[in-house]
């Protein structure tokens, strides 16, 4: 088998063998194929697409071209997996909410880039959390509290990572065989049964559509259900971000407010949403049942509870979950005042998520620190009526130098018109 | 302006301005863009294609990416090229053919890969025969004798070497746009004022059928003309290969015995029939008045005279060409018999040049030294007729533990019938 061959049958537009597709992905891993071989294949992808059984083996072969977890000793395992937002905390509050029903969590999860932090970025602004545990101490863990939140080891899907970034430099990303393989492959190599997607769509999210974000998403339960996962996919709105606060130390100050019962409905929403479709798919329960014993779990505190215990097991300081105002502070506080009156029709999440990065919230490439007090706090946000000279939104940052160049682009992602605009629903679908 | 912009338009099939393409190919020439960024973009130009004027853009920006000749001192100065076949000696009796009527040759020819030898490899079979001169000596032995051959440099049209490496290993090579520019920027920056190309069409060819050739044959003249070249491309057949002589010292042989009046008749129409254009364009002649003076030029030895001043003149030892009977010669000549009775209904060129190879007359990597007396002779070539037991070819080699497989291998190119089969013409069509 050469990849020669596979080159050319995939750019005159036919199917790959699962041996063919098989041999790629080792090969590759092994680095035997070429990057520039890579490529030309993944443009080939790209341009001529890729069928179900393809993007199904694909996905298998990335998911076994490194470690696998298993996970079969923790019983009912469940994972969530969000194609990325801005503002988007969900994890810190579904973790914890369903691990206190019973479900045990052991994820793995990135760092952020381009954006604001990843997960990982967001529990490092707590002192002392520790977010390396060696694989014994990450399943005893999980044993013990049923919860454990980790980064990701280079050896998850090595294959992935490879094609990725390959993929990042040659105008490839955004194929959905291509996309659904490499998301599906780190999540049936993290070997949790359950697997619920939140598919973000609009402008600050990578599927601008709803129908793209269908679509996506439909493969990648497709993908989860071949290799015996159980599945959901629920499609949420991105147009906006979500919630008010950005920014790693501030997204952990939401989410504990939503955890006590308090904070921001939409991200209280989305996280019920995706927290009953994982105990329904996982428990058995249907969809109502599970959304009931979800929202008891959030208001009896019980969902809190478990995510204190989560912090101070791996590490934290509880004081500064207890009292959020210990977390860590910017120097400079900035309002930003609006230079209009009317409503707010439009809000480019995605730039609103590199002004906080400007700000110092998120990292542009992997070798830059992340300042954990600093981000954005919105008091408006679209559909929202204002006066001229309101604040629109906090900027916290410590690079006080970088205050204009945050509020410019803040300012050029708003829309104001003088009617009340229409808002995008907060959940379009789940797929099933 | 970035190569991800790039690569992404032309995946979604738009046409890259003049600016883009000059980026692209300045910026992987100073090895700016990498390789695996490269090999995207060309998958994505062989399957959306190019433009007229993307096409010719490239091939000017290729050009002139390395050193550009300049042969104005010259004054009529002309050059050919073939797209390659088996066999295919025509340079070494067109250019002293042309040069004996005035026309200038100062030509750059390249090394063999793959199948037979190239031109200088031909060259290089006579006993102290110089492929190297310095440009100076270069340009002077052209204004003093007319002609000079000599192996090309590595910094002539640079861009198109590295392409055209990414472009073997990538299955990327079958695109029209991507082969036209390759070869005319080789061309335009090797300065000559008319260029005539013989594009071969057949089995033996890279263009398997006459369309093909004459899509490619139309684009190249565009190309040419559109850098103010005088241009015409003659389509003849490589379903059989040219001539009898297959291998480096008896292709010079077979060359030496054209010039004297003798020799293939296949192998002196497509020498005439390319002289005649090239002395029509650059002589301003009508094409039946230059083929007129190229014949008389053949008949008369004036073009005999003109290759051994040639020879001499770089340093080759001419009594090999007096009597090419002193050319290297190799231990062993294998006749091979007819396994069958009938017409030879196919010969496919391409087996037969990898059975020369075999036998040591080509190389298969660039490390990979060659037999100068190495080679096949045919005694029969398609539509003859023979009988069981016949000699159908020679096979030279040093190595007699090849004769096997290279037997095995031309036997299989071959196809018998009981009715004499219809021949391609030569000469399919000339293209101006």
């Amino acid at each position: 088998m050469r990849i020669y061959d596979i080159i050319a049958k995939k750019r005159d537009g036919y199917e790959l063998t699962d041996e063919e597709i098989g041999f790629f992905v080792r090969e590759l891993t092994n680095e035997k194929i070429m990057d520039y071989q890579a490529t030309a294949l993944l443009m080939a992808i790209y341009i001529r697409g890729m069928s179900d059984r393809e993007m199904i083996t694909l996905t298998k072969e990335m998911a076994v071209s490194g470690d696998t977890l298993d996970l079969s000793e923790l019983g009912i395992t469940a994972d969530k997996h969000s194609t990325g937002g801005v503002g988007d905390k969900t994890t810190l509050v579904v973790a914890p909410l369903i691990a206190s029903l019973g479900i045990n969590v052991a994820k793995m999860s990135g760092r952020g880039l381009g954006h604001t932090g990843g997960t990982v970025d967001k529990l490092e602004s707590i002192r002392g959390f520790k977010v390396s545990l060696s694989p014994d101490d990450f399943i005893s863990q999980v044993k013990k509290i049923g919860i454990a939140v980790v980064g990701q080891t280079g050896r998850l899907a090595p294959a992935d990572k490879i094609i990725y970034s390959l993929r990042d430099a040659t105008a490839t990303v955004g194929s959905v065989p291509l996309i659904a393989s490499s998301i599906m492959s780190k999540k049936l190599a993290a070997g949790s049964k359950t697997i619920v997607l939140d598919v973000k769509y609009g402008s600050g999210a990578f599927m601008k559509t709803t129908e793209d974000a269908e679509a996506l998403s439909k493969k990648m339960v497709d993908i989860g259900k071949a290799a015996g996962r159980r599945m959901a996919a629920v499609i949420s709105d991105m147009d906006t971000p979500l919630g008010t606060n950005i920014g790693n130390a501030l997204e952990v100050k939401e989410a504990v407010a939503v955890l006590r019962g308090e904070g921001s409905e939409d991200l209280k929403e989305v996280s019920l949403t995706l927290a009953a479709n994982i105990v329904a798919l996982s428990l058995g329960d249907d969809i109502a049942a599970a959304r009931k014993k979800v929202e008891a779990a959030l208001e009896s505190g019980k969902a809190y509870e478990k995510f204190k215990e989560f912090i101070t097991t791996q590490g934290g300081d509880i004081s500064q979950i207890e009292n959020t105002d210990k977390l860590p502070k910017a120097k400079t506080v900035y309002q930003l005042l609006s230079p209009e009156s009317g409503y707010i029709s439009k809000m480019q999440a995605e730039d609103i998520g590199s002004a906080s990065v400007i700000l110092g919230a998120g990292r542009l490439t992997k070798e830059d620190t992340i300042d954990y007090s600093a981000g954005i706090i919105l008091n408006k946000k679209t559909g929202d009526k204002v006066q001229r000279g309101d604040v629109l939104a906090e900027l916290h940052t410590n690079n006080s130098g970088k205050i204009k160049d945050a509020e410019k682009l803040f300012l050029s992602a708003l829309s104001f018109s003088s009617e009340k605009p229409e808002r995008n629903p907060l959940i379009y679908k789940t797929i099933l």
